[in-house]
């Protein structure tokens, strides 16, 4: 009888009640979760390879996730049978064959996350787990009141200058977690964009990063940053000298985690 | 000095933290909440009307409230200082002025409420607190596997079909709950609709129900049934025999509250 196939997922997950992907002991993480739901249908315990190391409070639509079982299941009865056995904050939204020993990480060539931020005068209380709410406070007066708009709300001109600063191969040394230092912290950001998410949502605007690879919290301080150039607390010449400084300290604040979510990953080279 | 005039708030809450929204003894619900936090900043009791009497669990995005306040704060000072005192799950969208003693329930005219469904192979995690997910087993086998769209995987036209049987001015009376039996069970809908929610969410259904009046539960037993419609449990037909019956036995299940979303009220006559 031939060995199984591995097996290639794509997952969603609500980040708010896990402290991120990765295993951690004693910790409620998506790929230990998913772990404990394979084995039980595998019968034994499976190495759980996976795209992207999501952080604490992180969402996903697109995570991609490998293993090898032991069992040959179908690719839909995997699916069927794991969301039988998954918590209902995490969810495989499609299953497929893939060669065994098959390593997501290495295999995938392109990111897009997107952070999600909502202004106005009011919280919008059903968006409270998945954007950054932005309060009047933050915002000159002028632009806040009366106006839910982010195009009003936000100077979108300056914030789509310093994204297209942003774009492009760089050292992103400025945009790494403080705690985190990398060597090599060139990457390469495909395209970076500020637009409402939603033409019937005026208040959400969305914040689009694409790219090959990304450095810890990077995407979270580029949104914090771009944020900063919407609320007139920098400009794009400050963005670009920031990229120029190569160092965490002058960068904007980290966005909070709620706020983002990795859409998707392309694979294949 | 003049007595303050009153004010009336659009009011958005996340219906899964409260027992609905009147007032009960001993339950956290969105009327107790609002009260005391209007209460905290005129600084005495305060009576909350309001339009809508919301279910458990049931989300708002347009309710409307007002009450009569003892101290003469600007309509937008109603609306920063109540979004500072209530807790995260609701918001004053908007404030304005209106006479003292008005009674938001005796004005309303004409309400929307939105009933979303997911559909699909994998529940939505994200969605999992605002539509009711169909699961596989649900409906037939050819229509679930593989496909992800309502449009395919629910028969929309015999929904149509029924829904347009339901529009107009009936006797609603197999389509109340059978715990709260009314003598005048005559409503008036003019419009129900089932289409894709959103252009790029082909998994999400809206059912979207204008009318002047409900009855209790009567939306999400609407809901229920257009649901065994579009399952090829019932047809059309059964539909309309089923509104001549004004038998509550009849109709379909009680949709879960948490896919309701309360989206606005029409005042003025």
């Amino acid at each position: 009888l031939d060995e199984p196939t591995g097996i290639r997922l794509i997952v969603a997950y609500d980040g708010a009640g896990f402290a991120g992907f990765q295993q951690q002991p004693r910790q409620r993480t998506v790929q230990g979760v998913l772990g404990e739901a394979i084995a039980r249908m595998d019968g034994g315990e499976v190495e759980v390879r996976f795209a992207s190391r999501t952080d604490a409070g992180v969402h996903a639509v697109g995570q991609i996730v490998a293993f090898d079982p032991t069992r040959g299941i179908e690719p839909y009865g995997w699916m069927r049978g794991l969301n039988g056995e998954l918590p209902d904050d995490v969810a495989v939204r499609s299953a497929e064959r893939c060669p065994r020993g098959y390593a997501p990480r290495f295999d995938a060539t392109h990111k897009h996350y997107r952070y999600l931020v909502q202004v106005g005068a009011a919280r919008d209380p059903l968006m409270r787990r998945s954007a950054w709410y932005l309060h009047p406070g933050m915002v000159p007066i002028a632009r806040s009141r009366g106006n839910d708009d982010v195009r009003r709300w936000l100077d979108l001109a300056a914030m789509t200058e310093a994204a297209e600063a942003l774009t492009g191969t760089h050292d992103f040394a400025s945009f790494q977690a403080a705690n985190d230092p990398r060597e090599d912290t060139v990457r390469t950001m495909s395209a970076i964009t500020c637009s409402p998410a939603w033409h019937d949502r005026p208040d959400l605007l969305a914040l689009d990063v694409h790219g090959t690879a990304f450095l810890k919290n990077m995407v979270r301080i580029l949104a914090g940053t771009l944020v900063e150039v919407g609320r007139g607390r920098a400009t794009p010449t400050d963005v670009r000298a920031l990229l120029a400084a190569k160092t965490r300290t002058e960068a904007g604040p980290t966005a909070p985690a709620h706020g983002l979510t990795l859409v998707s990953i392309t694979l294949g080279r």
